[in-house]
Parts: structure tokens; C-alpha cells; sequence
């Protein structure tokens, strides 16, 4: 085996839906063999036509392959995938890059080294056609070798992020960060409902709420300061009474629209709640001790 | 009376919460004549100190400027500092740059001819601090004339935009604007809730944080143009089946950690309702139908 090989080792993925198949054509991109396995064989074929090997079941494509990478629809089908084949796992590296929870990950963590596998978790922030650009990034947590030993193949995902050797923590991280982007996308429809009710068509008014959410977008810093140092009630600009007040305006507003307001309820009770507990000269990070009691772990 | 007066006629602000003194202290920097009101009267102290006069009643500061604008909690204040002081309005341009719905909005704007005063409804798209610095924009609409007379004035809060004569479309979109920020505040809220759970100092998490809501900020854009097109089926990189599964992990996670999923749950039933219906292969913009029923007014 020469060196420029060992540079490339060969690889699998088990899983070619719009990530697994994004994952895959950068692996073959970067020039490494790759064999490739989906339960529904007919979506192999736009990657065999780019070189990849197909193997009829997943234990074939593990036994091609050194790093073995897995990206299906949850942990029950990598459980559907891999159970029948653990032995194959003996000895190789495998990035589980399925989404789940901290919990499933650092089960799945034990699962995979009692098969002898060298395993890293792994949370892919972007979209599939974002695979290989500089917009992507992919948190991994789990066995340091494993990682180490992959580092190429992860860097032609995106940007690699090691955040250390507990299995869950990337899984937590990534649950985070697409928390917050749904909250993003919840506060985007309800925007889009409301003004699309008016008959002003989105794509004139989107340039706007651009500019408007990015000139908010400090606002998570100023939150993790005032968070990380537990005080609410320091520098505040808009205060949750006159929030909290306004949020009756948004709910009533999207009644007088034909808009259901239920995207952005719960918050509105929270900042009434916070502000009867008598928070109401305070910013609004504080609804955060509404959210989770006791102090963290 | 000068040109140069003319130019800077003397205006007159109602309200001096955060943001009415924000407003006062723009226009006194800009050189207007200030007349200043509150009803709690030591708040006008550090705007005197700077130049300002106090009136004793909103009926005599409104006597004393052209252009009177009222920034008050809502539109129940409003009332509450106008009603008894109507005739002063006569012949004056009334600026409301106080949060209300476009019903709030349309209703008092008629209130507001029927006594005489050429009116116009604004919306500010900036914090307190932001109020002279280019990251302030306001919406208007209402009176072309009140814009008009009043851009000069207008113009030292930040960038003016005028929405047209409806008297509700700027209330509109202001609520707009903030529903979408307030989606993007539950998400990252929730957000360093999981992360804080876990022990990391936000702090350190929150640049991850924001690349990844800046990466996922074209979604506003892509969306736009699917609900306009009224297509949710074509291109679709991540589909709605995908992310109801994934979501699921989400709030599962939340629970794990000790954290309530309650801003999140409301997206995610309305993902598992569309994915019943037959939209599982779809992208998730089409959840706004569920928001909304029927064709736009
Ligand atoms: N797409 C994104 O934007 C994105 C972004 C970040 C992370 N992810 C994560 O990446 C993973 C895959 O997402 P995707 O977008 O590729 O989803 P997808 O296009 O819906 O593909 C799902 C994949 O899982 C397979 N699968 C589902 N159930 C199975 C079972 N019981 N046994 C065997 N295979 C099964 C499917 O096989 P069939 O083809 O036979 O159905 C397919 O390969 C998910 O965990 C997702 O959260 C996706
Ligand atoms: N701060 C922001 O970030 C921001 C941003 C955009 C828009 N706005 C809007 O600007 C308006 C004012 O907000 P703010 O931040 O200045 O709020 P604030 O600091 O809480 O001030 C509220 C103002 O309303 C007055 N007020 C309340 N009830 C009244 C009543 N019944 N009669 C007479 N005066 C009454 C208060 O007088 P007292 O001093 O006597 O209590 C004070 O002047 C609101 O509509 C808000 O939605 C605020």
C-alpha cells in the first residue's frame, strides 16, 4: 500500500439519502474508494456512475472499508442497518453523523466499542448542497484516534470541530444550534404569514426582515453575558414590561390577520409569567430560569 | 421666522420611557426646539439638562411644537394622554411611533383626522441605543403630507421608510418584523438553556451559534420564494419527513437535559400534522397553509 494511498484510505457509507449521498460524492471528490450501501439500492446509482463500489449488504460495505460512515434517517434504522453486522465493526473507525440525542449518542457510543469499533459522533451543521463548501461544519465528540484517524475524510465535509471525548457532546451541540435555527425559521413563517395575509408579495419584503434580524443577531451575546453572569437587571434597553405588553399587540395582531398566533405563544406566556413574578423591570434573558430550574450538571 | 428654522421646526415628544428619551435626545442633537412631557415628570430631568423644555401638561407641550410625536407603551396610554387634550392636535402633524396592531393602528388614525391633525403611524425597528446610528430604521405609513413635513425630523431617528397611506401597513410590518425576532430570540434562548445544562459557559458556545444562524439566514429568501410560487416541492434538500424525525431528537434532547421544549413544540406538532397529510417529501415552508387558511385579503 503506498503512502498517497494510506493518505486516502478507502471508506464506506452506509445511507445515501440528500446526506449520505453529499458525503459520499466528497469523499469520492477527495479521491478516496468508496463503497457505498443504501436500503433502497436504486439511489447508489448516481454515485457508482462516479465511482463508487456497491455492496449488496451492509456488512459488504463495511468489510471495503477502513473508516466506516454512517448517516441514516434516526437510531432506530442504524440499529435496522448495523445489528446484524457489529462483527464487521471490529477494528474500524466508525462516524455515526445521524442525528439524535445525547442520550442515544453515548448509548450508541457503548454499543459500538463493545463491537470493537473506535467510534466519534458526529452533528452535521448544513444542508447537503452546502457539504464541501466553506459553509459547513461538523461538530464530533467521542474516541481523540478516531478522529485523528479520519481527519482528512471529515475535512472535505466542511470544517472539522473536535469538542472532546464525551459522546454526546456533539450531539448536544448540534441539537442546540438546530434549535435555535428553528426557532429562527418559527419566528420567519409567522413573519411571512403575516405579511403575505396583507396581499404584499414575501420576496419584497424578506430584503427587510434580513436587515432587521441581523441587526438583532447581538442579541446572544448580550444574553450569554448576562446569563453566564446570572444578572438581569444591568444595562437594560428594552425592558419586559414594555416587552411583555407589546407581545399582546403581536398575538392580537396575527388574530386581526387570519394568522395563528400558536408559533409564538408559548413565549408570550413566559414573558407574562416572568413578569408577574415581578421581573418586569428586568431584560427578558432572565425567562431562561423559567425554562430550565436548578443550576446546570 | 428663519429658514434655517424652518428647517428644524420645534416638535414636541410625549412619553419619555427608554425609547421616547432616545427619540427626544436625536432631535435635540439634530437642533429642534424640544418640548418634552411624562407623565412620571422626573424623567424629563436629563433631556432639560440638555436643553429641552418640560410642560406641565401634554395639552401645553403639544401647544408648543409642530410636529408632536408620542412614543407611550400602548396605544390604552395613548389615549390615556391625548383623549383630554384633543383640540391642541388641530392643524398639527401627530407622529405615533407606539407599538399597536394595524386595527390599533387604522382606529386611531382616524381618531386622529377627525380632530384635525395630519397623521402618520411609524414603527421603530431599532433598539434605544440604536436611535441615531445607522442600524435604526422606522417604518411609516399613514399621511404622505405628515411624512413629508416631518422627514427632516424623521430622518435623525435612522433610515425612514414610507410604507404608503394605509394607516396600518406600518404597524403590520412592525409586528412582522418583531414576531421574526422573537422566533429567533426562543431559538437561541432554548438554545443556551441545552447548552448551559451540559456546564459550557455560553460564552464560549455563542460564536458557534451565531455562524450557524448567519449560515441558515438565506432560508427567509429561499422560503419567500417558494410560498410566493406557492411550490414547496421542488428542490428540496432537506426534507419535511427528515426533520419531523429529527425533531423529535429535539424535544427529546430538551428533556434529557432538564430543559423545557415548550417554545419549540408548537413546530413541531405543526411538522408532524403536514407530514400526516402527505407532505413528508416536501420542504417545511409549506407548514405556513397550516398558519394560515385561504387566499391573502
Ligand atoms: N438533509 C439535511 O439538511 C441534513 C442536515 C444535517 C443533518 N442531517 C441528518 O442526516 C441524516 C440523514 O438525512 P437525509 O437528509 O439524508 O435524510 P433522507 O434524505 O430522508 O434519507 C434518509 C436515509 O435513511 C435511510 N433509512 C431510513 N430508515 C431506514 C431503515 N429503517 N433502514 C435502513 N435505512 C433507513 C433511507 O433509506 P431509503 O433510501 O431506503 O429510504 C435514507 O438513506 C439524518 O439523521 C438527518 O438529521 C440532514
Ligand atoms: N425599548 C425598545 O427597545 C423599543 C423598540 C421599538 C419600539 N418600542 C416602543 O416604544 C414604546 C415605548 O417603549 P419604551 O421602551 O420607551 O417603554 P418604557 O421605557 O417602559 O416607557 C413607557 C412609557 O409609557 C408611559 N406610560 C405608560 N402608561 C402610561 C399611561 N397610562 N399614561 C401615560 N403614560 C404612560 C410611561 O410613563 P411613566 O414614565 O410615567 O411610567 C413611559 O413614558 C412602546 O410602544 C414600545 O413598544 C420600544
Amino acid at each position: 500500500m503506498t503512502a498517497s494511498h494510506d493518505d486516502r484510505p478507502p471508506v464506506t457509507v452506509l445511507g445515501l439519502g440528500a446526506m449520505g449521498t453529499a458525503l459520499a460524492r466528497a469523499l469520492l471528490g477527495a479521491g478516496h474508494p468508496v463503497t457505498a450501501w443504501n436500503r433502497t439500492a436504486a439511489k447508489a446509482e448516481p454515485l457508482v456512475e462516479l465511482g463508487a463500489a456497491r455492496a449488496a449488504t451492509p456488512g459488504e460495505a463495511i468489510a471495503a472499508g477502513r473508516l466506516v460512515f454512517a448517516c441514516l434517517l434516526d437510531y432506530a434504522s442504524v440499529h435496522d442497518v448495523l445489528d446484524d453486522h457489529a462483527d464487521a465493526l471490529r477494528g474500524r473507525v466508525l462516524v455515526n453523523l445521524t442525528n439524535g440525542t445525547p442520550v442515544q449518542a453515548r448509548t450508541f457510543s457503548e454499543w459500538a466499542a463493545c463491537h470493537g469499533a473506535d467510534y466519534l459522533g458526529g452533528g452535521i451543521m448544513a444542508v447537503p448542497p452546502q457539504i464541501g463548501t466553506p459553509d459547513a461544519f461538523v461538530l464530533y465528540s467521542g474516541s481523540r484516534s478516531a478522529f485523528e484517524t479520519s481527519r482528512g475524510a471529515l475535512d472535505t465535509f466542511g470544517e472539522s470541530h473536535y469538542l472532546g471525548g464525551a459522546p454526546g457532546l456533539a450531539a448536544l451541540q448540534d441539537i442546540a444550534l438546530l434549535s435555535g435555527m428553528y426557532g429562527m425559521f418559527t419566528g420567519i413563517i409567522h413573519a411571512l404569514a403575516l405579511v403575505r395575509s396583507e396581499g404584499t408579495p414575501l420576496t419584497e419584503f424578506v430584503p427587510r426582515l434580513d436587515r432587521w434580524l441581523s441587526s438583532m443577531s447581538g442579541w446572544a451575546h448580550a444574553a450569554a453575558h448576562q446569563i453566564d453572569a446570572g444578572d438581569y437587571a444591568s444595562d437594560v434597553p428594552s425592558n419586559l414590561g414594555m416587552q411583555a405588553a407589546g407581545f399582546v399587540n403581536l398575538t392580537r395582531a396575527a388574530q386581526e390577520q387570519g394568522v395563528s398566533p400558536e408559533l409564538l405563544e408559548p413565549l408570550g406566556a413566559l414573558l407574562r409569567r416572568r413578569a408577574a413574578d415581578g421581573h418586569g423591570h428586568e431584560d427578558i434573558t432572565g425567562i431562561i430560569e423559567l425554562l430550565q430550574k436548578g443550576t446546570p450538571a
